[in-house]
């Protein structure tokens, strides 16, 4: 066999329908793309960044960065982490990667052999798994409730977490990703108590954290002082900036693990050389300039948070589909009630409904929740109203 | 133990010295850096391309852009290789990554499980072994000959191949980094009849391939017509552009492996979502508006060639080295004479060369060459000068 065997867990559920979508397009049809949670196509990324970023490239800021990340950017999160968590993080123990994906490879690469175990908890931002299966590493699931506003059940994660003796990480996900729940400091607490029990170490990726609309964000790294663990986060969502591939790594915990895993890290993030420069030094503008920050991230925020009850609402008028309010991010998650519909599963949904009605969203089973779909909510009203008419208009077409 | 077994392999003997050089420049000293091979330090990135990505930024260009690359990107590049080599490749059939790196990691994890093998030359560029061995993968070496140019002895090759039977693929890089060998056209269709033969995907490393100097270039996907290939290139050298952090993989042929290897590959990017957006459209430029490129890189070829003749005549003014003259790309690569030294290796010669003489140069064994230093003839002759003659006073110092 040519290709690895472990390369069949190269998978990419929210992208699978793009072939099909670029091809009806093509063919001179209009798609209503609500699988990509691209922020940027819709709402502009912030002048004040893109002339930060004009302002390196005429600088000739052209060249190889520092592995980790250049100085300015990594002392940027540095205070960042203060200012918003009141957390000290070291600059030297910022990495920054090339988005958050690069995060992911990283982590894993650095932690997993073949048959290593990873807790993850479904529904889940659907990277998380090739990354961590390509290497022969296996995800132990636990499970936000969606009964309970996509909280996790404690009791449930601490029989997950011993169910996975020796598991290399616990990856968290808040606000979450396809779910927009956010997770309570009681909740947080209880994952650190696991973490420590079970001694493993706690990965949170955080990418949405100042898009939070209904509640206060509580960051892992607030309640898991004195216990391994790193926080992920980037330009992508918060600066609406996700075309400039910058995410990156904070380590606030002195111990161990956390030191083996930096060290590790820095070791893979040279094999690359760097991630692109001037994008470096715009983001660190984005994370300095405060004033402006504040200003454009939230009206960012409240747009979004429009668009997000927008569809929220008009998905819960369905009597086929119904989703849990979100609390942060940009998606929507509805369960679609498959016993009143002629459908066998999401997967077929998702696929009929882009060849049908032209809209393409994604299966939950991408995100390891069956019958669910996610749609972004980031186009304007007008067309997420079009978009959700027609998903109740195929919804009727399909009713037993 | 916490880290993975194999990720002991993640290493990066270029930049294994940036901590000590950083640590010696933060007490004041003056360190002369000729580790890296990076031109955009010393020579502006063309003003058009810079133009370009600053177009890119204003057109708001900042979201995710297709996974394998903007299609006037992937266009440029078909153009591209009709118009250098006259071989038709399908823009469908290009991938844009996130640096040559990244192409690296594609290939690999594409094709390499647990003890596969593949086939490299030595000297090599040192990032392609721990792409390799972090998925277990196991190198079988080859070797480009000093005493004929760097040239490959096919006989040899033919016996390396034999002995790596199901191997994956055979890499070759040409221009050399860091040998600056550039193989002949005879050399070419003999690895080709050799890969044939043995029935090994091969793949060429060719992102050097317009700063020749000494010789008329031929690209693999010249003579490779009808046999499985793929070449690699991008923005880092021929562009100047090395932090744009802009690779690309062609698939120049049709065949069984080509097509899985390039439909895996897709499924890889696709986890990342895509590579820098603005720079994939600066590149795009960059490649397509001939006149301007055509003149900038003439003029980065001459000074280049400049640079690496005045090194390489220096150091073969000493009695402590010799290196054959470059045809191409920016590095000198010395053979030691560690007879005349009371040093043990290069490894140590390199450690106390940027100790005691504050000038970081990278050994030999890291590219699979023991008993030799690279040196990158990038900076002005003034700072090539006085890096040759501390190396010769140190030389001076330790000799016998």
């Amino acid at each position: 066999m040519f290709l690895s065997e472990l390369s069949k867990f190269a998978t990419s559920p929210i992208r699978e329908e793009d072939e099909t979508a670029s091809d009806l397009i093509s063919r001179g049809n209009k798609v209503i793309k609500l699988n990509t949670g691209d922020p940027a196509i819709y709402l502009k990324t912030p002048e004040y960044i893109l002339n930060a970023y004009i302002d390196a490239l005429k600088a000739n800021r052209t060249f190889y960065s520092d592995s980790r990340g250049v100085s300015v950017l990594r002392e940027a999160v540095a205070k960042r982490y203060k200012r918003n968590y009141g957390i000290s993080v070291d600059p030297d123990k910022v990495i920054v990667t090339q988005g958050l994906s690069e995060a992911l490879y990283f982590l894993n690469t650095a932690l997993i052999d073949k048959g290593d175990e990873a807790v993850l908890i479904r529904p889940y931002y659907p990277a998380y798994i090739p990354y961590l299966e390509v290497l022969g590493g296996k995800a132990t699931l636990a499970e936000y409730d969606e009964d309970r506003n996509w909280e996790i059940d404690l009791d449930k994660l601490e029989k997950t977490a011993k169910s996975a003796k020796g598991a290399k990480y616990m990856l968290i996900t808040t606000p979450n990703n396809p779910t927009g729940g956010v997770l309570q400091r009681g909740t947080l607490e209880g994952i650190v108590e696991i973490a420590k029990n079970y001694d493993i170490f706690l990965v949170s990726d955080e990418i949405y954290d100042e898009l939070v609309y209904e509640k206060k964000f509580v960051s892992l790294s607030e309640v898991a002082k004195g216990i391994p663990h790193i926080v992920m986060n980037g330009a992508s969502k918060n600066f609406d900036a996700t075309g400039f591939r910058i995410g990156y790594v904070v380590f606030p915990n002195e111990d161990k693990k956390s030191e083996e895993l930096l060290r590790k890290i820095i070791d893979l993030a040279k094999m690359r050389l760097s991630a692109n420069t001037p994008a470096q030094y715009a983001l660190a503008e984005g994370l300095d300039n405060e004033k402006e920050h504040e200003r454009s991230v939230a009206q960012l925020r409240e747009e979004i948070r429009g668009r997000v009850i927008f569809v929220t609402d008009q998905i819960n008028k369905s009597e086929f589909m119904h989703a849990v309010k979100p609390q942060g991010a940009f998606y929507v998650f509805p369960k679609v009630n498959f016993e009143k519909l002629k459908l066998k599963d999401d997967k077929e949904f998702v696929r009929k409904l882009l060849l049908e009605e032209f809209v393409q969203v994604t299966r939950g089973s991408g995100f390891g929740a069956p019958n669910h779909i996610r749609v972004v909510a980031l186009p304007s009203k007008d067309v997420l109203n079009e978009a959700i008419n027609k998903i109740e208009k195929f919804c009727k077409k399909y009713s037993k």
